[in-house]
């Protein structure tokens, strides 16, 4: 289980290698939310999201003659990214599962990061079936995306960073932190280590419409399944449900969850390229989203936004920058 | 002059105020620039420029009693909104005295600052005798963009910056410095904070091609003009010629200009949107442009490439786009 004394030793190994992100704001933001947003953006993290932060502490974590036989991921998306470079800058060999019909641009970025790539057939094959016999053959590790103590410490640090930079930039101590939320690993690891330093804040997870798993399993007191399993612009934080792990963390900790859609969190992509200078993917600035457009559901003059990602294609960065257009 | 007392002294009054913005990275810009490339992206700074630290460290240099009567600046730019939010959040008036044919966005974006905008006429009246009259009439005192030396002891703090991070990162000392140039306010701050900081490192200043005035002035020992004075897209950093308290720093302290083409600069802004999430504006990505296309004109295992501003509206951005679905 990750307590605060899992989550300091996992910044322990991270400092020095991870980015400490800035807390950036805009005027132009604050007139908007109606409050003042401070956004903690993890686009600028290595490979583009927090992930990297989780698969620097999962694989930091392993013994070495264990490490040195490798790790294996099932990803398409950040979290092989995220294990392929920390992996890399390990020295360990790495080896992601993804389907044969990823896009060609995240299967060459996540070669090029160092990883062995296998494809399967998602109509044929079951990925578990491939990757454990990969695991058997080479004594690899499974680093999972979400739902692992070692992962859930590593994203953490992202708490640990905002609880410090918000005492530094005398933002209330008890402002709600808005944070991306797909199986909950990062919105736990947040959750776990304000319990620790910044008690009196408050994390909401944010979803996008028609994926409110969390919001939903929140309000239920019990796991919730999103009807859909994939689908929509925001596939960086689509997760069929909120983990076995991470779910009592978030229950224990987290206040509502908040929704927004698909068309907000492309006006706040907009917002952060116009305010910010930042990229963030649709996933990614949910968030935001809710920070701008959802005002009334949140309590304090001062709102903190964690912006997950920003590996979005330029074609659907376009779709956001229409938006400006129209404003 | 601005020596090193008067750049520590900047930088102390600029502490809490501005942000240290942090070194990005990519292993993807690596490989393109065939050496490892520390970006300094200074579109995160607030009000998307560097021009921020040059107009707080200016407005906060004045006597209180002068600096109540207010500040004026001829700009319709990045220096225009530096200035504006810097005055703003002294509690002093400001008047930014711009063509009446700016883009309206820039106009709104000065007035929202908390800045006066008078416009006048290109055609009919010179910016200076509106501004000497709205000078002499309410006391204020006039912001130059560069050649002022309290500007470029503000803009040096980046150069402060990039002798502490360096050494953080490990970075040779010996490392080039390269740094989009208009006037030089920048790049001869940012030299004259290595030259006490880390006299190993040669700053190389960035121009787009047809006004590469620093270039040709170094060059020539004197100070050479552009046949043009203003047209491309690279507007944020075109200056009809080095400045006079600016070129005599550049020509002491700087190696050979470096001149890139627009389509180069759109190549960097795509590559920065892919690989670090940034925004760049085309002026703000030359330094990275030459980083990335022009390594045969640089010495060094490692290079350091100061992305100066992010202000760049979405039809522009889009341009850069374009040159990712060419790749």
């Amino acid at each position: 289980m990750s307590d605060i004394d899992m989550i300091s030793a996992a910044a322990g190994r991270l400092s020095g290698h991870i980015r400490r992100t800035p807390l950036l704001t805009s005027p132009f933001l604050d007139e908007i939310a109606g409050r003042r947003v401070f956004v903690k953006p993890e686009c600028l993290q290595h490979t583009g999201s927090f992930k990297f932060r989780g698969a620097w502490s999962a694989i930091s974590a392993l013994d070495p003659g264990l490490r040195a036989k490798g790790v294996l991921a099932y990803s398409s998306g950040n979290h092989a990214q995220g294990v392929a470079l920390a992996a890399q800058m390990h020295g360990a060999p790495s080896v992601i599962v993804m389907p044969s019909d990823a896009p060609a641009l995240k299967i060459a970025n996540t070669k090029a990061l160092g990883a062995e790539v296998v494809l399967y057939d998602r109509g044929r094959e079951a990925r578990e079936e491939i990757g454990d016999r990969l695991a058997a053959e080479r004594g690899l590790t499974l680093i999972r995306p979400y739902d692992e103590p070692q992962v859930i410490a590593g994203q953490a640090s992202v708490g640990l960073e905002i609880a410090e930079q918000a005492a530094e930039l005398g933002v209330a101590d008890s402002a709600q932190v808005l944070v991306c939320c797909g199986g909950g690993g990062l919105t736990s690891g947040v959750a776990l280590a304000l319990e620790a330093k910044a008690p009196k804040m408050t994390v909401r997870p944010v979803e996008p419409e028609g994926f409110d798993d969390v919001a939903r399993s929140l309000q239920a007191g019990a796991i919730q399944r999103n009807a859909a399993e994939a689908g929509g612009l925001c596939d960086a934080i689509l997760t069929p449900a909120p983990g076995q792990i991470t779910f009592p963390i978030l229950s224990r900790l987290c206040g509502p969850g908040l929704v927004v859609t698909e068309e907000e969190a492309l006006r706040a992509m907009a917002l952060a390229f116009l305010r910010l200078k930042i990229v963030l993917e649709p996933g990614g600035a949910v968030a935001l989203a809710a920070a701008l457009f959802h005002g009334t559901e949140i309590d304090g003059e001062e709102v903190i936004a964690v912006a997950s990602g920003g590996n979005v294609d330029p074609e659907v960065f376009r779709l956001a920058l229409d938006r400006l257009d129209q404003a």
